[in-house]
Parts: structure tokens; sequence; C-alpha cells
């Protein structure tokens, strides 16, 4: 039966309703508020699937600890289906698969692990380190970026994006060329993460070509996001960078952190190149 | 039926007869001489399964341009079947899923895009440095392992690894603590390195904990390799790092780099931590 519909904008836009007569089979809708670039933003698609095969996964695991996922044909707003199936049920983890399709066509092939976060061995040896952001008030809001980017950008209203005035030359014409972006991230109605909503947090920045001078859309082949940690409520420090721009193709490597400086999620993705 | 037996060890291990009855599927033989720490080496289960995959997709699309894996359970040595799926015959990409199994127990599920690397935009904009090596001459074979190493490490055999001394402390009770290793890698029989054999040099090294002092194995939950070009024959350069050791797991971001100084692949997996 259909289910009612949830106060946050994230949890709406990964809603899903189990078919009454299909076992593992959850129906949804990609929402319109979603869209980037002419298609639905990738984190999104990465944290509907997951849902999916969350809820298969049960309450013992109820987490994503890794999220593969393989783009295989552009998503369109409009109903998905996701098709799950459990491959292993273990102690410490659950793992699955999940196939999104619209009317009949496969969008997302997704492999994924579950366990309970809050469980985790408490150990935390993290040598890595937070970006160094001035803050949030610092920072430059998506409504600074060039229009031509919000025209194609619905997502960019689900989310308060502040982007680190160093990172952000690309929107005046002139960027770092460092490879590398980075802000503060927090859903616009406040809706507190967690660890579906990291897997959005990761594919959310503008792509990171766009600091190399690269304006256009780069679309994602495959993206995958370690879930380290269930977030703090607040604002959390992302950071996208590239290192090797090749052969047409390029890796964007994404780091979450949150208000207590715990490394949450760190993701890495390959995408086309924009020419 | 049979095919004949292949010269170099490598193609022995990834060796595969399509099945005569049923579209897609591959069989093989899992060898004594791949074990590592009690089970298969990932990558090299890895290269199998993809190895398959490019069967599939054909000489248009030859070479894995990104695979990702997830270990659903332990592999031994003995007969292993891989059973493909191709989801999207593209322009550029030709998209496929795997399931490793043995004795219909799934091993490895696999998702993997595949295209001609040799046929790339040829711009390589690579800001990323190769790691800086003594030669192989001043750095230390397999041979000065421990030996609780070297006795449940058949793959070494298989490996011709000359490791960088800076990184090899805990091999004599006092690692850097830096959560480096880093070293030179060739087939030992001086196989050619390409698409599929870079996907065993990104699992080959010992896991990086080791120079974490943590000497336990490490067993991979999810290993996804981006292969960026086709490798030049010779030593490759290879480092494994961390930076991320919590809640008893780890990332190992892997990177190998040819003679050319070309970043040929980029690989990260999620381990458990040992004790």
């Amino acid at each position: 039966m259909p289910e009612s519909t949830p106060a946050f904008e994230f949890d709406q836009g990964i809603a899903l309703t189990p078919h009454p007569d299909e076992p593992g089979r959850h129906d949804g809708e990609l929402g319109d508020g979603w869209q980037i670039g002419g298609g639905v933003n990738g984190g999104l698609l990465l944290a509907f699937a997951a849902h999916a095969l969350a809820r298969e996964a049960g309450p013992a695991h109820p987490h994503p600890l890794t999220v593969s996922g393989t783009y295989v044909s552009a998503s369109r707003p409009g109903p998905a289906t996701v098709r799950t199936e459990i491959l292993r049920r273990g102690r410490s983890l659950t793992t699955g698969s999940a196939i999104l399709s619209q009317g009949g066509q496969e969008r997302l092939r997704v492999t994924a692990s579950f366990t309970d976060l809050a469980a985790l061995d408490e150990e935390v040896a993290t040598t890595a380190l937070p970006p160094e952001l001035p803050a949030p008030e610092q920072c430059v809001g998506v409504e600074h970026a060039p229009r031509e980017l919000l025209a194609q950008a619905a997502l960019l209203e689900r989310l308060d994006l502040r982007l680190d005035p160093a990172t952000i030359g690309w929107a005046l014409g002139q960027p770092s060329k460092q490879g590398r972006i980075q802000g503060w991230f927090r859903l616009a109605d406040k809706r507190p993460a967690d660890a579906l909503s990291l897997l959005l947090t990761a594919d959310a920045l503008p792509p990171v070509t766009f600091d190399l001078g690269r304006p256009g859309w780069a679309p994602t082949i495959e993206l995958t996001v370690h879930v380290r940690a269930l977030p703090a409520d607040g604002w959390l420090r992302v950071s996208h960078a590239t290192r090797n721009v090749a052969g047409g193709y390029f890796e964007e490597d994404c780091e979450v952190w949150d208000e207590n400086g715990r490394l949450v999620a760190q993701s890495r993705q390959l995408a086309m190149a924009p020419r």
C-alpha cells in the first residue's frame, strides 16, 4: 500500500513502496527537484537504490557501509523501480545487489554491503585531515553560481551549499586549476544527515573539472561510496579533488567530514571529462 | 571445448572455457599458486571475472576501464564458474555484470565497463606524481619477508616484488606507522603487463596495515579498480596507502605507474582492519 509522504525533501526523494506481489521489489518516483545537467543526480540515484537494499537488509544491518554504483543509462524524472537481491547475510555484514530501472530500462546497477554503523569498533586512527574552510558565512552560496549552471540544476535548491571562495574562481571565469572544490554542505530543509544522505552528499558538488576550466557536465560511469561513520547533525565539510584527468576520463575523490571532525564518508568516481 | 594451456602463469590463472550450452558462462580453475592468507588473492579473482566479461564485451571494447568487485565469500583453489550478463553495449563503453561462484556458492559479484584503451583521447593532464623509489636492486625482495607470511602466500612466488626499504620496516618489527607500502612489481615469469594483469597488481602487495604494525590479514569487502591506460612493458611502480583506519575497517588506495611515468591504474578497496 502507498506510504505517507515524508516531511523532508530527501526522504520524499528516496521514498519507496514495497511491491505487493514481487518480493524484493520497491517502487518510487524520481522527482524533478533532483535534476542536474539534464539528468537525475547520481548521488540521489545511489541513495534511492541503497534505500531499497537497506529495507531488505533489515534492522540488524540498517546502514550502507560500501555502495558501488555503475550508471547504465541516463535517469529521467518519473516512476522508478528497484529490484533487490540479497547475496549474503553475515554476522557483521549483509550484502546485496540492486537494479534501478525506468520503464524496463536499466539505469543503475548497485552492489552494496550493509552493517550497523552504531555498533562498530570505536577505534578511530584517521591520519587524513579535514579541509580547511572559511566559516559558512564567509563562503559562497550557489545563488552566485553561473546562470547557465543554475538553469540545469534544480538539485541545488534542495541543498545549502557554501563553497570555499578559494575553489570557486571558475564561477568568475578564473578557475584555480588545482582540481579541487570544497565547501560546506547541508540539506536546505535542515534534514539531518544520515548514512543514506551521505550518498547524495558524495555527488552533490559541481564537477571538480569546473576548477580546471572545463565547465561542461561530467557523466559518472562508476561511483563507490564508503560510509565510515554515522554523521553528527549540522554542517558537513565536503572536498572534491582529481589528480588524473587523462584519456577523456577523470577520477573524482570526495571526502565528507562532520562537525565532530570525523571522516564520515569517502568516495571515488570515474567520470567522462568535459571537453 | 577445452582450450590450450597458456604459456604464462597469469594467463593460466585466469584461463576460461566458454560453456557449450549456457551463453555467457565461462568455467575455469582457481590455482593453488594464487593463494594468500588462506584464500585466493582478490586481485586474481577480479581479473578472472573481468576476463570472462572482456570476452563477452568483444573486440570493440576489449579492456576493462572500471571494475568493481564485492567479495561475497572466501574463494578456495578449485573449479570456478563465471556467469556474465551484458547490461549495455554503447559506442564508447560496454557494461556488464558477473557472478563468480564455486560449487553454487557466490564468491564475488562484479560490475565493470569495458572500452578500447588504445583508442582513448591522447590528452594526459595528470597532476599526481609517481612514488619515488630506489632502483629495484636497492629494494627488498619477498625472500626477506617473515616466514609466517611466506608460508601463507604462494601468490608471492608468481610475482617479482621489490619493496621500498623505507616502507618495509614492518618485516623487521619496526613499521613506519605511515600507512604506506610501495615498491616495484612485475610478474615473475616476465609476462607483460596488460589491462587485466593490472587488476591483480592493484591487490598484490601486503596489506598496507602491516606498515601500521598490524600484521594480520585484511579481508577485502569491496575493491574498485580504474584502468586508465595500457601499461608499457617492464617494471610497474605500485603504492598502497591508507588514511582512515576506523571502526574496524580501512580504505586502501593503490596507484600503479608504468616505466613511461603514466598512471595506468588507480584503485581503492575497503577492508577489515586486523586487530
